[in-house]
């Protein structure tokens, strides 16, 4: 029986590792996702998703999130969240409706609050701090206020053959009020069909929501294409559009899988992402841009592991 | 010198008869798109587009835009609008920045307000007595509470070459606080490549966001499909597949113009649209689906049309 998960950024770990074996007994893959991105995002040193995520410019976290069921294209998304404990349930939840599927703002505040989901305040102490850093240090040195922008972006599919997509985001660190990303938004975050496969990314969310990638890999597995060359083939290929049209592109990282438990990735920046199925341990691996529109993936060092480990609870000032 | 404009609904003919010379003597793509879509926002009458527009449950109109310019990529949408009198002024205004292009909440506010954007109650007194009259329907005749999403969507090829797409949309009639439609969404609500064309879309966004149908048709104009072709093949082969896969399909059209001015629209409801060319006067037209994936298109009809004007400006209770 073919099962398997993938996530971008090493942050997709614990939960992936802990998930996989219930996977393999038979759980769902909307229930595996859920249950999988919730750690993540409860867990308070990564910086960039649920509890712990870095704020906007006005020192308010707002989440942003996404489910789709592959099975029958359900959706659920929520943009600009700010006191919901657990931004993948709601989406999840969200998904179930015909209509009102995607809210923003202060609605998801009123729909989570009487379908009795845990409301919380976001931000932690150390995020906190760290926008109070990054404050100074704009006003010191002149440093771009952007960066930090880790979405996790997760595929799943189970033994029944059935697939799920989800994504779970802070967004970009000192955001304006109310910014959201490409993790919400269908086609260019995320995207899945169990008769093929998904698709999710991470990155600078203006610039892939410019280029609908997950859509397009999922196509191209449509097509034939292995879900490493289908990664390949939309990447490389859009980054190289957005670089002739405007000089410049965004960091952008995807991961698939189709209904084979076959996975692919390609990024333009070096990328870490988990990854296990029926054949293949869970793993962490640590990819970057390869010559030729290709990728090179190897599995993360231990000083690799280390200096993460290290990097993420650093002690602030 | 080729050019044209297409757009969704028969609420588009005022903008579009009105600027369509302008783009003749060298206006810009964006800036006829812009002028063009602001006459459907500030029009009363209208009620799914700007002022006038009709409200979510609680009353309150909010309203998504989105803008997207097809020869370098930039894009602005904004989401749940509540007091920006021209949504599509902002969305462009948005394009133009590099980080924080899409907004959502109470961040369009501050962003319009600082920007100098017009600020206003967007609720008319015929939209508010709308609402009041389905609030009572719904309690005394049990009535499903949504319907009416017509957003405007419209592609733009001026004498360069140059083409930009864009939406405006109050979403549907008595929505949930916050939700948001596939409008603003790159992809799903419009896409454009002045390569190749553009594309945009209206209908029930929920079911629309499930098949980055904007994005599709672009990328099958690519493939060397006649805009007619493409809009066929890709609402159509979509419209089945909701139906495989979920026993229904919400109402979904889509106009597309390719960068020869050459157009398409294919629709699972009746649907008028408003096109003009270089070579074609500006008509309004009525479509209908045909039989096997083909669309059947007529020129509006007087009584067509004195039914519509009838219809929108029909007295109230």
């Amino acid at each position: 029986m073919k099962y398997g998960m993938i996530a971008t950024w090493r942050m997709a770990y614990e939960g992936i590792i802990d998930t996989i074996p219930k996977l393999k007994d038979g759980l769902s893959c909307g229930e595996a996702l859920v249950e999988s991105i919730k750690k993540t995002e409860d867990y308070p040193f990564f910086k960039s998703v649920g509890f712990g995520g870095l704020p906007n410019e006005e020192g308010i976290v707002e989440l942003d999130a996404a489910f789709m069921n592959g099975d029958n294209f359900d959706i659920g998304a929520i943009a600009g969240s700010r006191n919901v404990k657990n931004p993948i349930e709601v989406a999840e939840n969200l998904s179930h409706e015909r209509f009102n599927i995607f809210l923003v703002g202060e609605g998801i505040t009123k729909y989570a609050t009487k379908n009795n989901f845990e409301i919380k305040n976001m931000l932690s102490d150390r995020a906190k701090r760290m926008w109070e850093i990054r404050l100074e240090d704009i006003k010191n040195k002149g440093l771009t206020p952007y960066d930090g922008h880790d979405t996790i972006g997760m595929v799943v599919l189970d033994t029944k053959g059935s697939m799920a997509v989800g994504t779970s985001s802070s967004g970009l660190f000192m955001k304006k009020e109310g910014r959201i990303g490409d993790s919400p938004l269908s086609g260019s975050g995320f995207y899945c069909d169990s008769e093929i496969g998904g698709a999710a990314a991470t990155g600078l969310g203006e610039d892939l929501m410019k280029g609908c990638l997950s859509y397009e890999i999922v196509r191209l597995m449509k097509e034939g294409l292995h879900p490493q060359e289908a990664a390949n083939k939309a990447l490389y290929d859009f980054d190289e559009k957005l670089k002739k049209l405007r000089g410049k592109s965004g960091a952008m990282s995807l991961v698939c899988m189709n209904n084979q438990g076959e996975w692919g990735i390609a990024t333009n920046v070096e990328f870490s992402f988990v990854v296990g199925t029926d054949t293949e341990e869970v793993e962490i691996y640590v990819a970057n841009p390869g010559p030729n529109k290709t990728t090179l993936v190897e599995v993360a060092s231990q000083e690799w592991l280390d200096a993460y480990e290290k990097r993420i609870k650093k002690p602030l000032d």
